[in-house]
């Protein structure tokens, strides 16, 4: 399984909009080939930062979905109103206990 | 690396002071030997969930963080103010790529 964690600071005047394009991102990610789960938070220590989590079958379905239009669009879109550069970080995981 | 996914969802009456204590132990942790990030944030589906990731450099510094007196005050305490079970996921994970 491939895990991805990323992450995109707003800025105050475009949290909202950046909140509301992340939730569409992501409901639109969880019904794509390969995804196992897809999720957006609010980092406790930084109102303004949403954290991504996500889990893929395989590299070749992550592959696929950064291809997807929408996904282009939305990577574009948070370019244009973060306040930092965003990051994302790839691991080949796979599950060994669930407590 | 281990890296480990959590939540708990909390009740109205309990929000803040799950929150209060989760970044207690968020901060607590990172001092801790083998912690390479500890961090909580808000599931933006759900106001009331916060959701952990954590990345710990192996099995062996989980183990001794679970059996820190203060991760299991916590752990307890977590438990009666829950408004569900908690869950815990453990992943053997290494980073790809950073992009």
């Amino acid at each position: 399984m491939i895990v991805v964690t990323g992450s995109v600071t707003a800025r105050p005047d475009s949290f909202d909009e950046v909140r509301r394009l992340s939730l569409e991102h992501v409901h639109r990610s969880r019904s794509e080939p390969g995804c196992i789960s897809h999720a957006v938070h609010v980092d406790c220590e930084n109102p303004l930062r949403l954290v991504f989590f996500e889990q893929w079958a395989d590299r070749a379905a992550l592959a696929a979905h950064f291809e997807v239009p929408a996904s282009r669009d939305f990577v574009r879109l948070l370019q244009s109103l973060a306040a930092a550069a965003t990051t994302i970080e790839l691991y080949d995981a796979h599950k060994i206990e669930r407590l």
